[in-house]
Formats: C-alpha cells, structure tokens, sequence
C-alpha cells in the first residue's frame, strides 16, 4: 500500500489556488499568459459614500458562459476549465455547464487548445485531459449513458499531473502532447 | 463641411455594447471566438435567502489587470482593450491602467495579437491600433512627454474602422495587416 506523500499534499488549497500559483510562475518566468478570468456577477446596486470606494450592496451570481481560464503560450490560444471532486472512483458530469462544453469545441474548432484539469482532491491526483478526449463522456450521457466518468476513463483519456512545489501544477509541458 | 451619416450613428450605445454585438456576429458566423471579461469585482458579504437565489450584499470593484476581451481566430490568441473618450482632438492616456499595457506588452511577447479599440464618441469615429505602435505614446509620457495621444497620431498609427450594421465594428480583418 502505497504510504502518502504529505509533504506535498494539498494542505487544503483549493484547485483555483494552486492553479493561480502556478500560472504566477509561468507568468513571472515567461513561459506564459495565462490568467483566471473573474466571477461573473450581474451588479444591481451601487452605493456611492462620499470619500471612499463604491460598495456593491444588491449583486447575482450568473453562470459562466466560457471556462475559468484562458490566454497565450507559444501564440496559440489556450484555454481551460478546472474542477475538483471529492468523489473517489468517478468524476460526475453535473460539475460542467452545457454551455461550457460548448464554449470549448468553438475553441476547438479555431484551432485553440482546450482541455480540463480534474483534481481527484480525497486521492490528491491530478489530471489534463484534452476536450476532444472529454468531449466522447458528454455525448455519452447525452445518448442516455452514464451521467460520469469513471477514475479508470480518465486515466485512460488523460494524463496524470504530479504536484510538486514550482510550478504547483505543471500542466504547459503536457499542451506539446495535443493534437 | 461634411454632413454626419445618422443611419450609422452610435445612437447611445456604449463601445461595450458594440463591441459584444460585433464579438457575437463573430461568434454565430464561426469567424472568431472573443468574449468580454467579466468586471473583476471582491466579494466580501454574501447571504442565502432560503428558496432563493444568493445575494451579494458587500463587494467592491478591483482594478482590472488584464484587459477587456481575449480569445481565438484562426488558431491565434487575440486580446485588446477598448476605450472611448468624449474628447475631439486627442486620446487621454489617463484612460488606461499601467498593468493593461505591462498585460499586452507581455502578450506581444508571447506571439499573441494585441491592440485597442478606441472610439472618439463625439466623432464618431473608431481606430484599431497594434499595441506595439501605441506603446510609443505611453512610453513618451513616462519619459516626460505628453499624457494624450493626439487624433493626428492616431490616424497615423492606427487603421480607422467604419461602423456599419452587422458586424458593428469589423475589427477582425484588419488583424491581418498586423506584424
Ligand atoms: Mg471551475
Ligand atoms: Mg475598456
């Protein structure tokens, strides 16, 4: 039985966190631009107090209508969603918007790189898998199929990222496999 | 003395609103995927009505540090900055953050299309210009020199864009003539 590793372990980072590290890194060491696009909200009220900053008092969370990340490596476009699961043996499907799927075949269809980043966070095991690979476990459950995607699939379509210090994730080596 | 063309006016549109009906004629013709990013905003109060949706009581807006739309055409990653100004003769420079030009000095350098969109809104008038031929104006003025860029040197520097119907403001063909 395989003893775990805690010395680099999550520590309970959340998957944004570390994600936001390591594109800080890629950043600062000029590898990429990549960068976590903010939440959207739709913004109803606005109170102006006299000197000081505009407060926000009456917003909503919208739903997104593309994925978490996006920006430049090697002038192509790259663009990404993230998310994680407590879940150990599958990866459920209701995690991912429709409209983010199909925010990522458009990308596919220009050329972009799409992809996800699943981290497994009980098992702290961490996977890229290109959208085209993902993209067969939608249609599935679309055809009337399983409604995720087994640990075992995603071994299978994606590959495995081991975390480590600099960079957290280290994800942009993996984008010269696509295509 | 040239007589002003009504049918095309902006009719008190904001170059926002021009700009997301032009990205979305890109987007459903499948010429290019470029979306609007969302305000960046801090949230620090949120509740939860029971049967309703959540509600952001207290957030505050942050400066952006990356700029307005990016996305994909033709495989390549596009980011720009849109500004307009209800000046007649000369673009402000106080319009713009310092880390929205550190933001696309770095795009540039990863081989990612970078330039603004600029409307004179009392003209009527909108310019394309490649960041690396605008970074020459910011430049001048933390040299020393002056805070604007004048409508002359934009003429010179940047490619007027006419304003038509569908698309609003045909930006994307003009990306060719870039580098
Ligand atoms: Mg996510
Ligand atoms: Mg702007």
């Amino acid at each position: 039985r395989k003893k775990k590793d805690f010395s680099f372990s999550n520590r309970g980072k959340t998957l944004e966190d570390e994600l936001n590290e390591t594109n800080d890194y890629y950043l600062q060491l000029g590898h990429a631009v990549i960068h976590k696009k903010p939440v959207p909200v739709q913004i109803v009220r606005v109170e102006y107090p006299s000197r000081s900053a505009a407060v926000i008092r009456e917003a909503y969370f919208r739903s997104p209508s593309t994925t978490d990340y996006n920006g430049v490596w090697n002038g192509k476009y790259v663009d990404f969603e993230a998310k994680e699961t407590e879940n150990k043996t599958s990866f459920p499907l209701k995690n991912i918007h429709e409209h983010q799927i199909h925010h990522m075949a458009q990308v596919l269809q220009h050329d972009g790189l799409a992809f996800l980043i699943i981290r497994f966070s009980s098992l702290d095991r961490y996977f890229i898998i290109p959208f085209d690979a993902f993209e067969v476990f939608w249609k599935r459950m679309m055809d009337g199929g399983r409604k995720s995607v087994t640990l075992t699939e995603i071994e299978e379509a994606g590959i495995e990222l081991k975390p480590g210090a600099f960079p957290r994730i280290d994800y942009l080596p993996q984008l010269n496999k696509f295509h």
